[in-house]
């Protein structure tokens, strides 16, 4: 699958891939998964969305955050494993910062959700858990982390 | 193993299955892995234990809202694996939203420890970490995110 | 590979495993995959590095905790696991307890990270996530959860 192609039918363009900013990987292999580190709405290297949802950052906008989390991810994976080699999404971890009872967070998480199927069609179905955190690094308003089962054969 | 006669055995009942909140699945197969999406204090459609611990809801509110939590998972593993397809659970996210300085969080969560153990026996067996965070979806109180391993053949 | 020699090399030394605190295990293997349960900065059944970060606990301490969660980490896993049994460390979810605009979570977490990587090299490496909860168990500022690929014969 040519995934810069599929996604340029939805208007979408994937980031340069970002580094990581500590003393991990952003993609380790165990055989047959690749595990994501988290991943925030950075476009080339620089940051948006960063504040809290249901105030400094509207629940469109907590979307269109989540779209470029999924897009980083999709990114990285591009980048270590190639789409050829993923056998399909497990799972997603989203967290988010929120004021007060805003409560569209499952709103939010579908611009991650939603996005992967489109792209990655069945190989996106996925499982998901989101939980607003009191804090996420460098005050993003929201983050993602994810694995993926893919064929054993890939080395990085 | 039928799970419905066992669980009468503790005067408990499997919940209707719950529908995903969002463009997700409840149960996602990737060859031996059952990833669970995020399971809540839901019956039947209702939902319970809405709040924070500590105030509105009592440790054995908590206790039970993680009870319940542990039926909706093993609802949606009855329905999309089977429970002979299963090897065993591996891992618990228990998630809990509390106030000030209330601390009965590993004895809330026991409630959907110790159901997974009497219920699969050795196949409940499992790790688990616990944090408060700061909101949930639906203000629930409690939440809880698993995995299990099966046997590879399982389709869906 | 003689992991309590080489933690002599950097001047560290495996606590004592601690037991559990409700109704898991701390290491549960499923396949070849082993889970770790969440571990705190306990040494020898005492507490440390209690209360929240950027003002009871220091950047400084922080990172100390994390170190000392990867040296729990490490002490489950050669006593239930042993590091000949190790493939590799798959990811971390690291979550810390901190005030305000309090925001050097990637330098404390890298206590941890370092660590899993000058003791077990290229088999350390790892994907994580960072984030800021409302309330960890027993007022810890910080905790760690893992998980490990390891050889499908190992049996507990």
């Amino acid at each position: 699958m040519n995934i810069e192609n599929r996604l340029k039918e939805f208007g979408l363009e994937l980031p340069e891939i970002s580094t990581p900013g500590g003393s991990y990987v952003s993609v380790n292999i165990r055989v047959n998964i690749a595990y994501v580190a988290i991943q925030f709405p950075i476009r080339n290297g620089e940051y948006f969305y960063q504040g809290r949802l249901g105030d400094d950052i509207s629940t469109e906008d907590g979307l269109k955050a989540m779209e470029l989390c999924a897009l980083n991810v999709l990114a990285q994976i591009n980048d270590k494993v190639g789409f050829d080699n993923v056998v399909g999404l497990n799972h997603l971890d989203a967290y988010f910062q929120a004021y007060g009872s805003w409560d569209d967070s499952p709103e939010v998480v579908n611009g991650a959700s939603d996005l992967f199927q489109k792209v990655l069609e069945e190989k996106g179905i996925h499982t998901r858990a989101i939980f607003g955190v009191e804090k996420l690094p460098r005050n993003f308003s929201v983050g993602l982390t994810s694995s993926f089962t893919i064929v054993k054969s890939v080395q990085i």
